[in-house]
C-alpha cells in the first residue's frame, strides 16, 4: 500500500535556529525527488544506498547550490513509515528548512499533514493504533518520567496486555460457540463457571487499565495549575517563586498583570503548567477586563485552581471563591502578619493554607498539596496504562459490554446467545482500541479453534 | 589533534517537540560511549560503522530502555569536525534529549561548549575562520537570501577572494626581498610601477569588500526597527499591521504596551525585527515607567527608529523627537483628517511620512523608506561580503596597512624595508582573517619563490 502512495514531505525536528534541521520525505518517489534536489560535492549525480549517509550540495531547479546537507535513504520496508524515505539533515534555520520543502513539492512530493508519518506507520501494519498514540504521547511528554511510560507503551506493552485480555475473549467465545453447536451433548460441563472466571478477570483487568487513565492522562500531558484571586493579592509572586525566576512583572498596585502568563514546573517528575492571570474583580474595564476574561477561560481548562487571598486590618478575608474545579484555598502575605494574628487567623480558616510566597515560606508543603489534590502517581513504571480520551472511551464501551455479559451469565440459565453478542460487542471495542476495524480475524479465529470438517 | 581530544556532546537541534531531536558527539570516546548508552532492538550489541545508521535501544546504566533512535557514526577523519563523532535522532522531546546527554556524560563525555564542533572543525583544518563565522551566521540567517550568502561563503567565496589578495601581497613581499638581496644589480627595473600597480588593486578590493559589511550583517542578522512615540499614537497598530495579525494588544486608551513586543517583517527578503515599545512619556509610574525603561533601551540598539505622531485638533503636532540614531518622522492617523486638513499638514511637514496604520494607509510607501534608510541591498550574490565585526576590524587594518605601504611607494626612492614591513602588517591581519595567527607560511612562501642554493 505504502509503495504507491504518493510522496510526502515535511520539517521533523522542531522550528527554530540551531546546529542542524532534519527534512523527512516518504512515498514512492522519494529516491528521484532526492536526485533531484541533490548533488554530490564532486559535481556527481548522487546514488543513495540504504541505510547509508551522503553528503550532499542541496540545490535549486537552476542547479543553484543554496546549503549541503547529510541525506540518509530508507527503502521500503525497512523504514519507519514502511515506504521509501529519506532524512535530510541541513543546517538548523527556518528559512533553509522551507526551501528545501518547496524544492520536494517542486519535484512532485506534497507537504505532510500532521501525524502522516507515522499513519503511515500504521496502515503499513508496522505499528497499531496505540504504538502510534504513544509516538504522540511520546513527543509531547514533558518529562523522562512520562516519555519512559510512552516509549514502553510504542515498545508494545500496552498492546500485549490488550491483545492478552482479547485472548481470553475469544476463547470464551469459542467455548460458548461450541456449546450452541453442540447443546445437546453437554460436553462443557463446567462452561458457566469457566466464563465467569475468565470474563470477571478480564473486567478486572479492563477495571484496572481505566483507572490508570487520570494519572498516566496528567503525566504525559501535564497538568494545568491556574492562580487566581481578586487583584493584589500576589499571584505573580507565586508563580515566580515557584519557577525561580521573574517571569512575570510584579507589582505593587493591583491590575498589573493583564495577560495571562504561564511557567512550567516538574513536582518529583510530574510536568506542571503554572498559569498565573489577571485578577478577578467585576469592575476590571479595557485591556484589564481583556485579562479577567482570559483569567476565567484560564478556570475552565484548568485541573487545579490555587485560589490566593490575603487578609485585611481586621484578619479577616473576603469572600471564599467557588468553582467546580478542585482547589486550593491559599492565604499569602503571611510574613506581614504577627505570629499572634497568624495563628488566629489558622484557628479561623482552618481548611486554608498559609503562604508567604515573597519569603517563599510555605512553598514546599504547598508543592505537596498540589501533588495530593491532582491524585498524581508516577508509580506507572510498567508501561501499563491509557494515556489518551479515545483509549479510554474505547476501553469503557469493552468494559459496560463485558459487564452486561457477566450479568447474562449470572442468570440460573444463562442464554448464551445473547452472552456471545455481549462479548463480541466488547471485543469489537477492544480491536477498535488496537485499530483493528473489521472483525474478519475475530470469526476467523473462532473457526479455527474448531476441529476440521465440521 | 582531534582524535586525541576529550569528547562532547550537545543537542544539534532546536529545543522543543517534534517528529525528531538529534545529539551530536564527537571525539575519541564516541564509539565507546555509543556502545555503553545503545543496544540493538535484538539485545545485541551494536558495531557502528562509519557513515551507517543503525536503528537502536537508547538505554539507562540499568539497562532499562527510555527511548529508541537512529545512531549514525562518522570516523575520523570524515566527519564535520574531523574527529569520531557520531548523531543520535531520537524522538523530539526535550527531555529525552537531556537525559541521552546525561547518558553520555556518565559515559565519560562532557558537555560541549557553544560553537565548539566548528571549532573543532576548524582546529582540524576543514575550514577556515571565514567559513567557521559562515557556519554561525547560516544558521541565524532570517531569509533564504542570507542563507544563500552564508552558504557561498561556507563554501568558500570569501576565503577565495581573500586567498586572492593574500597571493598578491606575497607576491609584492617577494619582489621587494629579492630587491633588497640584490639592490646593486637592478634585476627590477620597474619595481615600484608593478608595486604600485598590484597594491592599489588589494586596496581597491578591500575596500570593496568593506563596503559589503553594513549590508551583509544587516542581512544576516536583521534590521532592528523600533516603533517610538508618545502614548496613544498608534504604534502597537502599527506593529500589527505591518505583521498582519493582532500581535499586540491594542486599545483606546494611552499605554496599553508596557513590555516591548516584537514581530519580524520581510522587506524584499531582508528580514526586519519590528520592535513596539511603550509610549514615551516623563510622568509613568510604576509598571508603566518600567516599559519606558524597556523602550529607551530598544531605542540603543536599534538600527532605525520610526517616530510616530499624531496631530491635536489646532492640526500641529509634538515637538519633533531627536535621537542619533538614522529615523523616519511619521504622522498617524491620517484617516481621521479631512482631506483639506491633511494637505495643509502635508505642507507644514514636508519631512514627515503620513499613514493611517488602522486603514493600511501608506504602509506600502513606508516599506520603501525603511528599506531606503537602512541603505538595504540584497545585490550580495556573488558571495563575497563581510558578514562580521571582527571580519570588519580585521580587513580595515589590512587595508590601513596597506595604504601606509602605498603613501610610502609614492616617495621618489622608497624606503623598501618600510613598505615591506606595512604589507607584512597588512598580511598578518590577512591571515589573522582567515585564522592563521602564525606567519611561518610567508616566510616560506618567500623562499620557495627564490631560485634553490640562495
Amino acid at each position: 500500500m505504502g509503495i504507491t502512495a504518493d510522496t510526502i514531505v515535511a520539517p521533523a525536528t522542531p522550528s527554530g535556529y540551531g546546529g542542524i534541521s532534519v527534512v523527512r520525505i516518504s512515498g514512492s518517489s522519494t529516491k528521484k525527488i532526492a536526485k533531484a534536489i541533490s548533488l554530490l560535492p564532486n559535481g556527481q549525480k548522487p546514488d543513495y544506498k540504504p541505510q547509508y549517509t551522503t553528503r550532499a550540495l542541496i540545490i535549486e531547479k537552476s542547479g543553484k547550490t543554496f546549503d549541503d546537507g547529510l541525506i540518509t535513504f530508507y527503502k521500503s520496508p525497512n523504514s519507519y513509515t514502511g515506504e521509501d524515505s529519506l532524512e535530510i539533515s541541513c543546517h538548523g534555520n527556518p528559512s533553509i528548512v522551507q526551501k528545501i520543502i518547496e524544492r520536494c513539492c517542486e519535484e512532485g512530493a506534497r507537504p505532510a499533514e500532521p501525524g502522516e508519518f507515522t499513519r503511515r506507520s500504521f496502515l503499513n501494519g508496522k505499528i497499531d493504533l496505540l504504538q502510534a498514540e504513544a509516538v504522540a504521547s511520546l513527543i509531547y511528554s514533558k518529562s523522562i518520567e512520562s516519555t519512559s511510560l510512552s516509549h514502553k507503551i510504542l515498545q508494545g506493552t500496552l498492546s500485549e496486555s490488550i491483545n492478552k485480555i482479547k485472548t481470553s475473549l475469544l476463547d470464551s467465545l469459542s467455548q460458548i460457540e461450541f456449546e450452541l453447536d453442540f447443546s445437546e451433548e453437554n460436553l462443557q460441563p463446567d462452561l458457566k463457571k469457566s466464563l465467569l472466571l475468565k470474563i470477571t478477570i478480564s473486567i478486572t483487568e479492563f477495571r484496572n487499565l481505566l483507572n490508570t487513565y487520570k494519572s498516566a492522562s496528567l503525566m504525559i500531558r501535564g497538568a494545568l495549575v491556574v492562580i487566581a484571586g481578586k487583584p493584589n493579592v500576589g499571584k505573580s509572586t507565586l508563580l515566580n517563586t515557584f519557577s525561580g525566576v521573574d517571569r512575570a512583572i510584579t507589582n505593587s498596585r493591583p491590575g498589573t498583570t493583564r495577560d495571562t502568563i504561564e511557567t512550567q514546573i516538574l513536582l518529583s517528575g510530574i510536568p506542571v503548567r503554572l498559569v498565573d492571570t489577571a485578577g478577578l474583580r467585576n469592575n476590571a474595564r479595557g485591556t484589564e477586563k481583556e485579562g479577567v476574561l482570559r483569567a476565567k477561560k484560564a478556570l475552565i481548562d484548568a485541573d487545579l485552581v490555587l485560589y490566593l487571598y490575603s487578609v485585611n486590618k481586621k484578619n479577616i478575608i473576603e469572600k471564599k471563591h467557588t468553582c467546580e474545579k478542585p482547589a486550593l484555598h491559599i492565604i499569602n502575605k503571611c510574613d506581614l502578619l504577627s505570629e499572634d494574628s497568624l495563628n488566629k487567623i489558622k484557628t479561623n480558616y482552618p481548611d486554608f493554607l498559609f503562604l508567604s510566597a515573597k519569603k517563599g515560606t510555605g512553598i514546599g508543603p504547598l508543592s505537596s498539596d498540589i501533588k495530593n489534590a491532582l491524585a498524581l502517581s508516577p508509580s506507572l513504571s510498567s508501561g501499563v496504562a491509557l494515556t489518551t480520551a479515545r483509549q479510554e472511551k474505547e476501553l469503557s464501551s469493552a468494559e459496560k459490554y463485558l459487564t452486561s455479559a457477566l450479568r447474562l451469565l449470572h442468570n440460573k440459565n444463562p442464554e448464551y446467545e445473547l452472552v456471545s453478542f455481549e462479548i463480541l460487542s466488547s471485543l469489537e471495542k477492544t480491536n477498535s482500541l488496537l485499530g483493528i476495524e473489521n472483525t474478519d480475524e475475530v470469526i476467523d479465529r473462532i473457526f479455527s479453534s474448531f476441529c476440521v470438517g465440521k
